[in-house]
């Protein structure tokens, strides 16, 4: 049976990375590991991590992009959870024979190698879950 | 200095708490730890553990408390992450120390002696964040 390891991020969607960086790295003192863009998803990209999991924080830097709609739709706030799991394959089969709806049908490969797909929120509580495979 | 040791939960708002479980219980097969009653949060609360941290699937069961509030406006989705801290009091001096606006002054005790405060979604990106101290 595939399983959901723990979570591997949650990640926030801001307009303003330098005020979001006063909240959640000068007043909270969370260690921010790096900033950096991230041109497939038009954003720049926060990583804070903590002991088993990690919060991001992600800011469009152009109008065009799903998150950037997301931004301007609703405002900032969490945009996704993402949960690690062991055999993303298994655990798409296993989403799918139980009617799950999937936004990726097939997993997708990151540039560093690593395995994700989204689960549509219309089958997870209204949450766009991530799954992810180290 | 005090520190965030953990994101503790990721709090999720459910209209329809069979529902719910029927994804993150039954088809992305997380273990059901707990289903009961949170009287105080006029709410029925699933507790799915993980290593390290928990998804919490909350279900307001009047129609009066603040999240049920918040379901009636924004639907289903994620409603707070709580973070672990070492000393709550203190993070929450060095939080009004840098400008950040608190839900709550001081901290709350939970039934079970654990402490817990609130900071305002104004301050924090969007995101209603509980501090938590175990």
């Amino acid at each position: 049976m595939p399983k959901v390891k723990r979570i591997n991020h949650v990640a926030i969607v801001v307009g303003d990375m330098d005020k979001a960086l006063s909240f959640w790295r000068d007043a909270l003192g969370m260690e921010l590991h790096e900033l950096r863009d991230a041109p497939a998803e038009k954003s720049q990209v926060a990583f804070l991590p903590l002991p088993g999991s990690e919060v991001e924080l992600v800011m469009p830097v152009t109008d065009d992009s799903g998150i950037a709609k997301y931004l301007a739709k609703r405002g900032p706030g969490m945009h996704h959870i993402c949960l690690e799991v062991d055999d993303i394959e298994g655990m798409m089969e296993q989403l799918k024979s139980k009617g799950v709806r999937l936004i990726n049908e097939e997993p997708r490969t990151a540039s560093d190698g690593k395995k994700y797909a989204f689960i549509h929120p219309d089958s997870a509580s209204g949450v766009l879950v991530e799954l992810y495979q180290m």
